[in-house]
């Protein structure tokens, strides 16, 4: 455990990178979270004609360009993956993948909309045989039967850490590219469809199948955010903010893609400004209050 | 008058530039008003570092990013100002300074907050005895007598033009730079408090004196939105707006300055954007309701 921070930002996508470049220029302590490569969105635009002032650029050419403007800055990305965030009164701890825990008194959420749809039963056995981290729930399933459901190849490491704790690990790849496990894992190629069970997930149900397991791993880019920050209410799918970009959480913004359409970079960057200084207002005005009360 | 744009932009910062380059992607005919020099407020910028993918920009080096913006994308500024938009139901209709009158069937407020505060009086006034385009209404103060309140030393031109009609113009410069204007016009140096009369303007009310006059023109390089645009509903002083950028006048959005705080490039930037694909969607919904209609 660190010190705690003014801000921490999760998400490198332009909204999260705006919102860090703000925070910087108003002198607030941040941890910023997400891909060093940044967003994967941006990177895989071909051309990008409406980001003012910078015509026809390319999204690895924009991607750069940010890139350059954090280091200008000095802007450190995190890499560990953030997987709970819980409003503690008067400040957020925030749970990682790494099993780290990290403190700020403000949060901005601009993890985008790359988490997919939830299948059913998903939000209703999380902590109860739901999952979305192996590295971390792996000694819970000793001697035990998981099935894993990875949506990119670099989820395939933590099914292979998982085959060495479980009695059986099942792995159902969302995407498209060669899987390459040892031969402990049963691949299974099926499309999920919901999640079964009592007081515990007891059944994956599958296009064309079932699994009976013990416990089922959901290892997406991103949570969504309802499921990442408890409490947090959503609307038509998205986080809900008002025009300064609060949350219904005191201390809690969001911008980006995550806040809703029209999805689109510029208007990313400028939420995340918003929500930058929204959240500098923030902790001004608290830090003056607790200077008031203390005279 | 011309044909009926899809859109009409009101300002050339960067809420009107980026609503002009989507447009423009989303193949919809639009016209640009606004000074070529782009906003003037951005040209005066020292450094600006929070404009993500151009960090340590000065304020002339991102206007002439812009200007290239434009001109790659062929877009042009049309330098007649706008002096009035009125909601024709189903359309807007613009009048200019020039006289002009141009048709759109939505409209894109951008202009800023250069506006200043009005006077006392002003709004009563409006259209009976105060006015703010000396060249439309001059040939009705033909031998009478007005007082002219120009904010910036170009519309001392508007003043000798109004010294060939009228009987006597009384000159109150809102700036510090050197007054230039031919000895029929009287300049006043004082500071304008509040706008008197019964059913016309009659009386110029300054701090040190006042002055009895039949016209008064205030000369603002832009004008306050509410007056702008008869019907508008404002919110602490700026444009209310919705997350779309919808203003209380269908068909009629805001982005940038004019909608609040905070007063940011990036953040007026992306408004631009969102309030540009709001029109789409409206005038692509209003196109397909038509179609019905006529099947």
């Amino acid at each position: 455990m660190g010190a705690r921070y003014d801000a921490a930002i999760i998400g490198t996508g332009p909204a999260g990178l705006s919102a860090a470049v703000t925070l910087k220029i108003r002198n607030k302590s941040f941890i910023l979270f997400g891909s060093s490569s940044l967003s994967e969105k941006v990177e895989k635009a071909h051309e990008i004609n409406n980001y003012l002032g910078l015509p026809a650029v390319t999204g690895a050419g924009l991607a750069k360009r940010f890139d350059e403007h954090l280091k200008q800055m000095q802007i450190e990305i995190n890499e560990d993956r953030i997987t709970g965030v819980y409003a503690m009164g008067d400040y957020y701890s925030l749970q990682s993948k790494s099993n780290q825990s990290y403190e700020a008194d403000t949060v901005i959420l601009a993890t985008g909309v790359n988490f997919g749809r939830s299948y059913e039963g998903e939000e209703k056995f999380l902590g109860r045989g739901v999952s979305y981290c192996a590295t971390c729930d792996a000694p819970l399933y000793k001697n035990k039967k998981v099935a894993i459901i990875g949506f990119s190849p670099k989820e395939e490491a933590e099914a292979e850490f998982m085959s060495e704790v479980a009695a059986e690990v099942y792995y159902i790849p969302a995407y498209k590219e060669q899987v390459s496990l040892n031969n402990k894992i049963k691949v299974v190629n099926d499309t999920p469809v919901a999640i079964e069970g009592k007081i515990k997930a007891q059944k994956l149900v599958m296009k064309n199948g079932e699994l009976d397991v013990d416990g089922i791993f959901i290892l997406r880019e991103s949570v969504a955010p309802s499921q990442l920050v408890p409490g947090l209410v959503a609307e038509n799918n998205h986080v809900a903010v008002n025009r300064r970009m609060e949350t219904s959480l005191k201390g809690c913004f969001a911008c980006g893609d995550i806040t809703g359409t029209p999805y689109q970079y510029i208007k990313s960057a400028g939420e995340g400004n918003v929500a930058a200084l929204s959240a500098v207002s923030y902790i001004d005005e608290k830090r003056r209050a607790n200077k008031q009360q203390n005279k």
